[in-house]
């Protein structure tokens, strides 16, 4: 599927008011559910520490750490009384106890092991479980399945980047959460023109020479899991009827190929610099929020990966994943669409929604918070 | 009605969903209607002082102090124009006057006696009337009640402890709003199993050795007011398939005979430590929220209901009422019920919600808070 | 049409327990379109300085001045991607450019004039508009207009006082947001009766005497643009039934006619004092709030006009528009109609709700937030 290049068509036919043209997409307000997530640093759970709580996907989720190492996820929701799990505490390594009444779970299978204040004869034991979901620890991160697993479950590479499966790599990147739905935070990633003015301004580009325009189109990426963004016809500067020469770009600023931008699901953004890329998940949280996750990485390791992680400290962090991506929050924050009203640089948002109409079989696309968390029971 | 121990059946007949098995109680979100309310300290009004305004069973209350030493309650709204009358203030003894334009109503009746900025021949005098909710003065205790009173008031003494009516008495406590409907407030309070495990490391309970669990079931106390769980079968220590030997008390804890704990309509619980008792109202307020009223008493006076008071102001209210009960606040305000599932010692949860099935005669148990209001108009 | 006077009816046929009697002012949460609001002071706005944004009447706004010093009014969403204009910048004079992605809006017709991001040639320019108000400076006053132009512009001139049009004029004042909807202000400011017991003890009024009561009627002004409120039977003090003699004057106090109090649509309060007036205007914004632009104004320039801005800066400005009308913002912010129940002195409330039920022709008097902003997109 090569996706088409902007057809030369008036803006009539462009200007799409609503998002009915791409159903699945419309209702994915809680995003797509047969995907690995990585939803938090693993240094942020100690072996024997305190679990993290969060809601994903419209989940309300507790991670712990086990004794042994592993990560565990739960459903954050004791199914007596209604209370977190994630206020409990850990009586013996592999479970975990409501802080209520000591119902102790199995970590790995979810299973009521032992009903402390009901006794060792509580008949209820093994006949109540809270839901867990599959989780794992890789290059620093915590990932998370959210589907159901039925029909089997991915092997978590599946939804790495492919560059990060060979070779040595370093990783350093930032968690937050932010307002708005994943989707204003996927296609403001994806976006082809805003960069040119957004940004303009930011320290981030300070330096750099940003084209006025570009004709754009987008197609799939060799290994066929990314959609990139293909620029054509750069204009580094034009003359417009009532505005003039376009951008006055100071003598510093230096032009220079861009990076390259791609997408997958379930809303994964590269920007690859060449020797390095920058990545940013969007991990769907409620209607209105969602957890933005991201990540610098350089395929080197040893004292390359050290420099690497070093200058991310010092520079990129606060210039980049800070000032420069802040830009965009602000506007993920107030975008209210739709209506909306698209232009011929959307052609990268229109191939997105594209892309999102055919999510990861067995996987409930359209499951509404309340109904997910009906299941954790 | 002895209400029956703890069936042998298995957890699936046990778990219940839904609180539809107790209709009334079900639709009760703003409690019961026709019973007496302890809802503020004697001292918080001083003659002539300012009024208390409170939201009560989902009324707007406002509370004053008369200059007679009398205590009234008002519907806190002027008819007029809608503003709380509580910003009002008193132009003579026995009246309270809106502070907008001046309506003013005699504070025992509710009827509007005088409509100042109309004149004294206005002819909405005695045609306007305010609600006015039957209020006394009892043990250092403001009470409110908050039925109807077309078929008679019950003396305030049917809803207070018997113990308390006669002999010397002592009182102490706090007051508080907090989070959570009523009715997850006194669940949590007749609730057998949850002390063993959430209060284990409190404080309170620091000395005490608590049991693992034991059997329960609820009885009728000898009065027929009250009801009250009945421990069987108490261990003190267990051995649990995958958790092992259970609880792990320290050296230093002591076992000895628990409290004994009751609870009766409209939502009063009293745990009884012998020489004295502690007791607490759960007073519905709005949906999601209720006054606290926690009371500790003892039938003494003199020097010895001083000593209980001063041990009260530098013991009992920090380590019982503050961090003991605060223990139990926060489950009552994360707590998200139903669906719930239920296990063995919610046998005195399932009494209580029996009880309520049938509340004081002549009441409107599912008042709502808009009707009710519109009631007051 | 001269309103009629209180009749003599009792209070059963006078107490109206809603407002469906006024069917168009009853449906007018946001207001009625088709008038001039004074909005902001000049001095808010600087020459290419930052814009203002607001909601007005349910819109979203933004005000900002153009580098030629006119001010100009645009909604307040950018229909590419619902982003707010008011985070936008500059480019050349006359237009303005949306901060997401440089689309450059013509500021006096909203047209989009450039594309910056999509080249020169972008088939959208042209076909993309921005809806724009009326907006003009009058008086160090900013002045839109929210209705529709299909049938022609009224002037300004029209919605302001005609008493500013000719001759010197001085103004000073305050603007601010307040709580509660603009017919409660609205309602509060005509309304006869409080101010004889809300505003009793204010600083204002603190060598005034005011009388206990009057009858009230409510005619047209002169010009027919004002509704007045006429007092009569003013009676200084009364003896009530239960009250006594009300009120006890301090000897301080010394009487005299009070101010002439009119009102008009869309929503302006005039209080003449003879020597000066004060003016209030209550612009809708959302359904609980409103703008609240105090106005104190006298037919004096030069030297006396200077004189005047300086009284009203040291007390009018503290005083008056301070701490009496901060008394009026906690009614108009606790008030809760209807229901409600009126009285005599409402002859005044009731003669402005008949009035609005004919609002300017060509209006939309009952558009929705929701419709308007689509509208503007």
């Amino acid at each position: 599927m090569t996706l088409s290049e902007m057809p030369a068509r008036g803006a009539a036919t462009l200007g799409r008011e609503r998002w009915d043209t791409w159903p699945t997409y419309d209702a994915a307000v809680l995003g797509f559910r047969n995907y690995w997530y990585p939803v938090a640093w693993s240094s942020e759970l100690r072996r024997g520490g305190k679990p993290l709580a969060m809601t994903l996907l419209g989940d309300r989720v507790m991670l712990i750490r086990d004794r042994d190492g592993q990560v565990r996820a739960l459903a954050d929701r004791c199914p007596h009384r209604g209370v977190p799990l994630s206020l409990g505490k850990q009586e013996v390594a592999g479970t975990w106890s409501c802080i209520y009444h000591g119902w102790t779970y199995d970590l790995c299978s979810g299973s009521m092991v032992a009903c402390l204040t009901d006794g060792p004869d509580s008949p209820l034991v093994g006949r109540v479980r809270v839901r867990t979901y599959p989780v794992v620890d890789r290059h620093g991160l915590v990932w998370v399945y959210m589907g159901d697993t039925e029909h089997g479950l991915p092997p978590v590479e599946v939804d790495m980047p492919s560059e990060w499966l060979s070779g040595p790599i370093t990783l350093a990147g930032r968690i937050t959460e932010r307002a708005g739905n994943w989707r204003y935070a996927a296609e403001n990633g994806f976006d082809e023109g805003h960069a040119k003015y957004l940004h303009r301004d930011s320290a981030w580009t300070f330096f750099r020479k940003l084209p006025a325009y570009n004709r754009a189109s987008v197609a799939p990426s060799r290994d066929a899991q990314w959609i990139t963004r293909i620029p054509s016809n750069v204009a580094m500067v034009a003359d417009y009827p009532v505005v003039g020469q376009w951008p006055r770009n100071g003598w510093w600023k230096r032009g220079g190929r861009g990076p390259t931008t791609s997408i997958r699901l379930p809303g994964l953004l590269r920007v690859d610099y060449g020797e390095w890329a920058h990545y940013e998940w969007y991990v769907p949280t409620e209607a209105g929020r969602h957890r933005y996750v991201q990540v610098a990485a350089r395929q080197v390791g040893g004292l390359e990966g050290a420099r690497f992680s070093l200058k991310y400290r010092m520079y990129t962090r606060w210039i980049f994943h800070g000032m420069f991506n802040d830009q965009d929050a602000r506007m993920v924050e107030t975008m209210q669409i739709p209506p909306e009203r698209l232009y011929r640089p959307d052609v990268s948002i229109i191939a997105w929604r594209k892309l999102c109409e055919h999510p990861r079989a067995h996987s409930k696309t359209q499951v509404s918070g309340s109904e997910s968390r009906a299941q954790a029971g």
